[in-house]
């Protein structure tokens, strides 16, 4: 039986760098005060920041700069931010940089209506029912932040890493030049783009669906990933290469493909824990737990999908048994992840050991917005025992 | 190289029946007479009708019907519409029916705003910069049009059949309930799919292009509709069948798929001067010539696109060589047309002959609007030929 949604991705999308002349009347829409929300030295050597500027005399607007942003953003950073944003009467929300940039900004554009300390806006204690519009110009494919409401803030005094998700977060418009990502690094492009494989993978093996036809394309979204991924890491200034993962990287996680099942994600929750702890790179983490998570959830119910998956992502032979395709998915996943993108497989490499597991377990099971995944409901045990596998 | 774009479909879907009490308030958003086009006793015996008055009590709009629709819409009835909704002061329109009626409802909401004769609007000789906003209720899962700005309207004095497509006319909301479309009969469900099936194999053939992306999602719906048509056809209120045609019909045409390429589509033309001249199903005039323009179009640069539309959509060996997988993935196309879809296969079984296809390959290829697809630059005698062979 196919489960009732609403489909509501109004997202403009402006593809490749000519689409960057629509920038200051995209701005100008909203108001004549942008809150500039910058991250790293590039953004000036790419030529975004002066993109801007000229933009803001064409369009005549003012421009207010902030680019205090780090890697798994910060909840301070973020009401700094919300704090400048409100007193300056901004209007509208520009946010340039990775996934840490663009989490910011939806944080900054919810808080900056509210008079109320961020964290507890991120914990849900008080309600967002509105936010600043929003504009991207992500630099990196990877979280796919820059078409979904979605925003992850790290709070290092209690070492939490939560997921603030309101709709109207969801940016207005987002500008896609897959040029910008040409200057990535090798390791940036490996850890993005297991984040785009892991983003869809979750949303596959989170619970059963009606729709196939989403099915089907999230198995060509996992295609797109492992084919352009090395491509990308190789030649970085492959346009073929770059224009795929740039393009894949919202439609994995912009809601297309969960809105017709409970969708409860498992791996980026833990991993959401680890880096909150050891303050790793979100997609390394990815790596090291996605194939180990996905070995424990293997049983009869996840067989046939481990089935169509390896059979329709990844080519492997139809003729073998369930349980065969299942390894061998996961290893072609395994080898992706650790060979290909030769990122780190395991904790101890970088220094973490498992003192902390019980700790991080507990937080996770005991946690009320955090539902398990629909193919396997993972006890604490469970936890422990997937991220030991993981040392 | 890959080609800039602007994404921008903003049509909010409410999918699944539940979602239906929405209605009221889409409609009250944009004002408070809504101009309501429907097709068909159907619309009454599924309950539709007395919905769209219970929703005009509940939220106090005026309702002005008109129900002139036929099948390949025609001119005349549109310029009777416009004109009705024109002299009423319609805000909004509301469409509920198959392609025709919504096709219709997009010109008329076109037409309502200018003062000019709908043929010289549909013809280009008029622009259109800006339309009513309209809100569709689909009642087959086929054209797709209630989420893209295309409509496609039929002069009959002329024998033409023209395509009106504006970005304005691109439904604001659609409300897909799988369960109007159980009665769809087995016949009208077997010409939806081909439809489905056509728009994306046109878009598939219609170029090279950089997205491959896109391309797996293109294989997806070929194989979702190969799967699903079946069923429904043999089961017609298999919620999983219908469900999954309702939603790839809008993404087979819904201009995200070609958004990255020049997509010039040939066999919809082609297939539109048939039915303008004699009058017969669009699905059915697309069963007949799909095939045979396929196998018109197998070249060396073909070969590439039908051996991974053949593996992939079809699950076609691939260690055959190219050109046996093109002849396998034709062959299967037409045997999933005429044996499982029980559509004809030849033009004459229809009181089709050959007589005008001289005078309507002319037309094809003298008409300014018409540019041939990009694997193969159609000639005149291409098109006759191919109409020969439809025979």
């Amino acid at each position: 039986m196919f489960q009732d949604f609403i489909y509501d991705i109004g997202t403009k999308v402006y593809f490749g760098p000519e689409m960057l002349c629509h920038l200051g009347e995209e701005i100008k829409k909203y108001g004549d005060k942008v809150f500039f929300l910058y991250k790293g030295s590039y953004t000036k050597t790419m030529g975004i920041y002066d993109l801007v500027m000229q933009a803001a005399e064409t369009y005549d607007f003012e421009v207010v700069e902030f680019s205090k942003v780090q890697p798994n953003p910060r909840h301070t950073d973020v009401q700094e931010g919300a704090d400048l944003c409100r007193e300056k009467g901004c209007k509208v929300i520009l946010a340039v940089g990775g996934g840490s940039a663009i989490d910011s900004a939806k944080a900054i554009a919810s808080a900056a209506l509210l008079d109320a300390p961020v964290w507890d806006i991120v914990m849900g204690k008080v309600p967002v029912t509105e936010s600043l519009p929003l504009i991207t110009i992500p630099t990196v494919a990877a979280t796919g932040s820059e078409m979904n409401g979605g925003a992850v803030i790290s709070n290092l005094e209690t070492r939490d890493k939560q997921s603030l998700r309101r709709p109207s977060q969801r940016p207005r418009a987002t500008f896609l030049n897959p040029q910008y990502t040409y200057s990535v690094s090798k390791y940036q492009t490996a850890c993005g783009s297991v984040d785009i494989l892991c983003h869809t993978i979750e949303t596959y093996f989170s619970s059963d669906n009606c729709m196939y036809m989403l099915d089907t394309f999230m198995e060509g979204l996992v295609r797109t990933v492992l084919k352009y991924a090395p491509v990308a890491c190789r030649e970085p200034d492959n346009d073929e290469a770059r224009a795929n993962l740039m393009w894949a990287a919202p439609w994995a996680i912009n809601d297309f493909l969960r809105y017709d099942k409970e969708c409860n994600w498992t791996i980026h929750p833990i991993e959401h824990e680890i880096s909150a702890y050891y303050d790793i790179t979100h997609g390394l983490g990815l790596a090291i737990i996605m194939p180990r998570y996905l070995r424990h959830i293997i049983d009869e119910k996840s067989l046939k999908r481990f089935r169509r998956l390896g059979i329709h992502a990844l080519g492997i032979d139809d003729r073998l048994e369930d349980e065969a395709i299942a390894q061998e998915t996961i290893r072609r996943i395994e080898s992706f992840c650790w060979d290909e993108m030769e990122l780190e497989s395991h904790f101890l490499a970088l220094g973490i050991d498992g003192r902390d597991f019980d700790e991080i377990a507990g937080k996770l099971t005991e946690e009320d917005g955090f539902r398990y995944g629909g193919y396997r409901r993972l006890s604490k045990e469970d936890i422990v025992s997937i991220l030991k596998e993981c040392l």
